[in-house]
């Protein structure tokens, strides 16, 4: 038994100072491991195509972020446990910048930022925010944690899951249409799976409230960027926050950096914090030892 | 005994009906009032110079905005009360507009909005809210409303004002070299008085930490903005979030438009709602007349 962590080395320090204290009895590995055969425990981004001819006795992947999207499920054995990243400060982070760009969107920043382009000294009328619709997709630890954040300044709120939910102050709906037909400003928190690839496309654009406004930070993938730009352009949409774009890094003469109305953050709405990261895989391996629930396991066949 | 108001005639109509049902009796006249001498209360920004000459039978001024810095105090009679503006939606938008400006800086979001420009993509790390300092300078209605949002998101909290003051988990100081010299991030929220007019100068700039960044929602004047160029010149303030200049509007060729590490919005962070604004002065009148305490009565010693 032996866990092997294959990210980034600086990180993997205080994994394995974490590890040294918690788990002394495992041995920890970094990068390479000179027997791997016994390598049941695996922290990572990304898996090789070869995994299990590497690491014939793999018992658990732990995924270094807070997505598992990367991971092709078809191709692990079904006895391979997958663990996503459940360390407090990503919510906390995920907080943070949904509430920045929700707020920046409702406060009318983009136009702002756009004037002070050409120094022009314009105020326009804000809208309460009690009469701002703010829906997120996604009702996850995430949205939950921006939820809660945004229900402090009064928005309505509303959110959109697969199975049904419910949240104190938030309307909860599992039907598309109706969640998306009263919409000011729609966050998207959804984990990336072959039914949401593409789930904000021109029919969700064009079904969502002239004006309506958008925050990313789901994956690149479940924005059709092409048609967010036709809807930018006809005014249907009036706003844009991303933090996530399809492909990353979004190439530098891609229109979406340039436009008015748009904000493009490079994916740093959340970063594992590696301390905290550390601890959560440790307290994964304990209860997977103690036979207790994991915190964080991927239900395989949903793939979140 | 009659009511003139003097500002904006849209918002002007709002106020007209809400003082038909709320104080019948009392004549309200917009822009002009057949007898000036009727004239015992106005609602007004600004006053002309010769105020008494033209309303002998003044009592009250009432401001549209949140500020009184408008007023020459010494030019009005002792008798006449002005009261400023306190409807419960300017502390909601300074909420929102506060928490969007913290957030951020915090989040690197002046960077990263340059980054764009260029399209760059690259992300940075972000530091945990609990290791960022915030600081609001004036404890009044608006810093509390400010400080009551900042709270949500874990950052360490301190304030500044001229009298000792009490805050649930904000650290309150009434010395400003004690405030000033452990913050990463101060907003300036003080009404401008004689002793605030140009508080925020090179030496305020200069006691800063190294790195710290400004929100400035007080008054145009509270800054030295060429001394803010320098500090920003030099890297000692790492960036800046302006909703007020000095002069306003800020002429297109200031070099604050152009610069990277800053953001300049055009003094829209809290707007009058009429309709609230209209029961803020009814309610005030209403106290008046009952010899009740006046919510938003200036001390005109003090000068807020």
């Amino acid at each position: 038994m032996a866990i092997l962590y294959l990210s980034d080395p600086q990180r993997g320090a205080v994994f394995a100072k974490t590890f040294a204290q918690a788990l002394p009895d495992l041995p920890f590995y970094q990068s390479v491991c000179p027997d791997p055969a016994a390598v049941t425990h695996l922290i990572t981004w990304t898996v090789p195509d070869d995994l299990m001819l590497r690491f014939p006795n793999l018992r658990m992947i732990f995924s270094v972020g807070a997505g598992v999207d990367q991971f092709d499920f078809a191709a692990l054995p079904e006895q391979v446990k997958v663990v996503r990243m459940m360390e407090p400060g990503l919510a906390e982070q995920m907080r943070e910048y949904v509430t920045m760009a929700v707020l920046g969107l409702h406060r009318d920043l983009p136009r702002y930022l756009d004037q002070q382009r050409t120094g022009t000294w314009r105020g326009h009328h804000n809208v309460p925010a009690a009469e701002r619709r703010v829906g997120v997709m996604g009702l996850g630890q995430l949205g939950k944690a921006a939820l809660g954040a945004l229900k402090s300044f009064g928005f309505e709120l509303s959110g959109w899951s697969r199975s049904a939910c419910q949240m104190d102050g938030v309307t909860c709906h599992t039907d598309i249409k109706a969640f998306q037909s009263a919409l000011d400003i729609v966050v998207c928190l959804l984990p990336l799976t072959e039914q949401t690839t593409g789930i904000l496309n021109a029919e969700f654009l064009a079904g969502l409230p002239r004006g309506a406004a958008i925050v990313q930070v789901g994956r690149g993938r479940h924005l059709d960027q092409d048609a967010l730009l036709a809807a930018l352009e006809k005014g249907h949409i009036s706003g844009a926050w991303l933090d996530v774009t399809d492909p990353e890094p979004l190439p530098p003469e891609h229109p979406l950096w340039q436009h008015p109305k748009v904000v493009v953050t490079p994916h740093i709405a959340c970063q594992t914090r590696p301390a905290d990261a550390a601890l959560h895989v440790v307290g994964a391996i304990k209860a997977e030892r103690n036979g207790g629930p994991i915190n964080g396991l991927v239900d395989r066949g949903q793939g979140y």
